[in-house]
């Protein structure tokens, strides 16, 4: 009984990483559309949308990389980079579609990189900023690759939305509560931070330094 | 013999690889000196571009950063840099020159990337995307650098060349072939594929997202 | 009276690495003031600029990463950074203030990034060259981020100071000064040949491919 519970939560968060793979990736070929890009140059942005926080995750941790260790991830998120891409040729796509695919991997990675972060004992602000770097690195550097000014730096709500969710996940799991149902709680915060911020404009303050 | 034979195979591939070190790094300095960058930028381009992809491919993997283990590596970089930097100052170049080097290294990069990969005993895809890693990283770099979007994802056919090249490395090496004729007919496809590519202007087919 | 020698030279380290984040991150906000970044963006800025050259010294190196093994610097990170951030807000402040922080920070890093190396047995050229990293990386991390050509390319004397303040550390240390006194030299050589250069618009040649 107990094992299989503790199987039922490592397959649930198994799956919240492939899934979050598999919609960062998405998300990557709907941003880069928007470029010049040929097929590789989609792949390289769908890769390093999808991959590219976890892989920072784990090379600061000194993990062993989790797509090395894995290669289902890389093969899901070259599929799901593929099958968005050819989704996009067939369909008219409204332009704002990619925002929620977004929004749902930013839930599910904001919570595997905390979870990872918690399993190797780490610190709460180390942790919770593990699970920040895991959402929103893969899409710097998408943005970066695309010569572009990172969106998280400039829209609605976005780490904010991750990093309490993350600190959350820290604040359920440090008081007792099961892996599962944190997992669950902190992803659907992040969720609902971020769709009500894009559907309320809400962000934070900008700032600019006085001339 | 036998001991000669592998001594000359290892010998082949260090060479391989020191080649293709100087040749990144060379056109690292030609691609920069289109920027006003001063002389320690010019040497800090032909360093990410000469050393970048090797480095993300052993952090990646967890080996020691080759050109910690072994200063030659690090020194033939800046001395390539420095030599192509003296050579442009006193000879007017044709724009394209360093297309040749670019494709030289891309080989040699592609080569060693994947070799390293499977010495490691990574599954086949990973050690294919590790040799394209560790051939078009340090171009994505040098490119970012510049505050140019990546060439690597708009030209003529560049990292499917890679990937190619890779995979025919994978599939001889774990076909039983010598790991030298394996690397010299894997080095060869890459280099006929990007020069045959820029050519005759093959290209990936790019694609947009409709709007 | 030696273990209390070896206390203050440690303390003495310490104290001067967390002083470079500080300044960093310090600098990473004046400059990230210039963007239209919200709250979350200019913490990214001056977390990159605080922790990026340390961070890719010790990843390079695959020692624990510092801020990682120890949560002070990330709260002091945070900590200079919001500090900053709100003087800029109440005060009116000069443009080019940033530059006498950010030379302080590169004199500190390029200190405490030359030391962990040489603590790792580093030859003296690699040392060097991890001493300019943890100087240098942080701000091109921070202008690529910024979307702008990393400033350290084409202004004024910058990794060179750097560099020239490593090679003494390690000429120091090699010939048997003690490191106190060494990290102090270095970090004085480093501090005035910056000042200077930007006083005296001291540069390195800035070189053009022939078209």
């Amino acid at each position: 009984m107990l094992c299989s519970r503790a199987m039922s939560i490592e397959t649930l968060i198994y799956a919240m990483a492939l899934g979050g793979v598999a919609v960062n990736a998405a998300a990557g070929v709907l941003e880069a559309g928007r470029k010049p890009f040929d097929l590789f140059g989609m792949v390289v942005v769908a890769l390093a949308a999808a991959l590219g926080g976890g892989s920072l995750r784990d090379v600061l941790l000194d993990r062993t990389v989790f797509w090395i260790a894995d290669q289902i991830y890389l093969l899901t998120a070259v599929l799901a980079g593929l099958v968005t891409f050819a989704l996009v040729r067939v369909v008219r796509l409204p332009p704002r579609l990619f925002l929620l695919p977004d929004a749902v991997g930013l839930a599910l990675f904001t919570v595997s990189g905390t979870q990872a972060a918690l399993a190797m004992d780490a610190p709460w602000l180390v942790a919770s900023m593990m699970g920040v770097i895991t959402g929103v690195f893969g899409g710097i550097v998408r943005d970066v690759l695309c010569n572009e000014v990172p969106l998280v730096f400039t829209g609605e709500l976005y780490a904010t939305a991750s990093w309490l969710g993350a600190l959350l996940l820290v604040g359920l799991v440090g008081g007792g509560v099961s892996p599962g149902w944190s997992a669950l709680a902190a992803a659907a915060l992040v969720l609902v931070l971020r769709l009500a911020a894009i559907r309320f404009r809400w962000r934070l303050p900008v700032f600019t330094a006085r001339p």
